[in-house]
């Protein structure tokens, strides 16, 4: 590599400024040299939304004066800021990725609408070692403190071990107090879905409008899977793979009269 | 069901004038009720994203007045319309979600970015039958009159066989005249990536910005896959899923020292 240490990636879907991503550049700090591309704003459930019909603004900016990571405020999405990174201001690979540490939970079905986990797959597809970071609490003011050493140690047996290929991390924090955390466990993706809940309203000028609420179904009794984990005290660790192939349905509609 | 006609749901990530949606939609009134829930306007590149942070609006409209379907033009992306209609529009589950047919590929790697999977997904994890269609031909201009029946015999076959389990489809169209389509074949998902060259410009005001560009790089010579199919006459058929856990990692995470 040419790098005595690690060079590290880092984005997130809450923006540049949110505390997550803040935490999550303050570890990587203690582990290798670190260039941050992130939203200019928030961009919560924008998936693996790319920006191809408008202009990407890309600026290079100081957040935090006395430290030493390169950042730069983005226009587009979490996946749009890695493709600029990787292609335009790092100009090579970065040996890892980490996107987060999101105020909010990606486990389960979630990881489909989650920008922290878009640019984690999107940096995957490119080969670069990948994590998602998220934490189960939506507020701003979320304490990543009893989280810290736990990042840490993902982050460095990630750069140690190097990522299975085809898969990248999505790994989620339980709201606990540190001595509470009972550890890490890999799993599975709970099976999930949602009811959304629709909220009507009426503008100013009598049209109608909706507010999108609904309610998380986790019809997954396994003791295997994120959610089992997450409840249980755990932090979890799912291996997500983007070849969404379903193989073992090919036979099944091979069957059909297509 | 209490209905002697399916129920269908018909979506798209172009809008709801878009040539390839009105094609569909033709195609649909052929074999069931429908009722067409579309963005009202472009979203290309969409991903799975949702409007979390901002309101919806959905409206009742006529744009064709001799034709049978209800529609409604829904202000939000691709899987807001699918969460819209079935939690708000039908009030009970569609017996088939179509979304397209999208002006251009979704093949390989696309489906990530891919508006018009997305609501096919969204459906899926619903527990609806879902199917996504695509012509690689993005023109406005793009002629769907070759693939109409293969599209109806796809609907038809999985309104009669069913869906297996968390599964939903990824057709994909090659741009040929009728006669030289060779058929259908269910396929995996070939291993690509992009590379992205990014158009640096300067606005008016003298601030440099960009415009996505890329190249799609195909590294998989395999021949069950969706790229090989399309580039050999053949329409491609892939069975997606939304567990996205790769399950064959699981026992390599579990030898790191988590």
């Amino acid at each position: 590599m040419g790098h005595t240490k690690p060079l590290i990636l880092v984005t997130n879907d809450d923006g540049i400024t949110a505390p997550g991503i803040r935490m999550l550049i303050s570890i990587m700090n203690e582990i290798g040299d670190v260039c941050v591309v992130a939203p200019d704003a928030p961009q919560s459930g924008m998936g693996h939304a790319i920006t191809v019909n408008d202009t990407l603004y890309c600026d290079k900016v100081v957040v935090d004066k006395d430290a030493p990571q390169v950042e730069y405020s983005c226009s587009g999405t979490p996946v749009d800021c890695v493709k600029l990174a990787v292609n335009e201001i790092l100009g090579r690979k970065p040996d890892l990725c980490v996107s987060g540490i999101n105020h909010g939970s990606n486990s389960s079905i979630n990881v489909i609408y989650s920008g922290t986990m878009s640019a984690a797959v999107e940096a995957g597809t490119m080969g670069i070692p990948s994590i998602g970071f998220s934490l189960l609490d939506y507020s701003l003011d979320a304490d990543f403190n009893p989280i810290r050493s736990f990042v840490k140690t993902i982050a460095l047996e990630s750069l140690r071990n190097g990522m299975p290929s085809g898969v990248v991390l999505n790994v989620n924090f339980p709201k606990l107090p540190k001595n509470d955390i009972k550890g890490m466990k890999v799993c599975r993706q709970a099976k999930a879905h949602w009811i959304e809940n629709f909220d009507q309203r009426v503008n100013p000028l009598g049209r109608k409008y909706y507010w999108l609420t609904g309610e998380f179904i986790n019809e997954d009794k396994g003791e295997d899977t994120d959610e089992w984990a997450l409840k249980n005290g755990y932090i979890s660790v799912v291996p997500v793979q983007f070849d969404l192939t379903a193989h073992h349905a090919i036979h099944d509609i091979n069957s059909w009269n297509l």
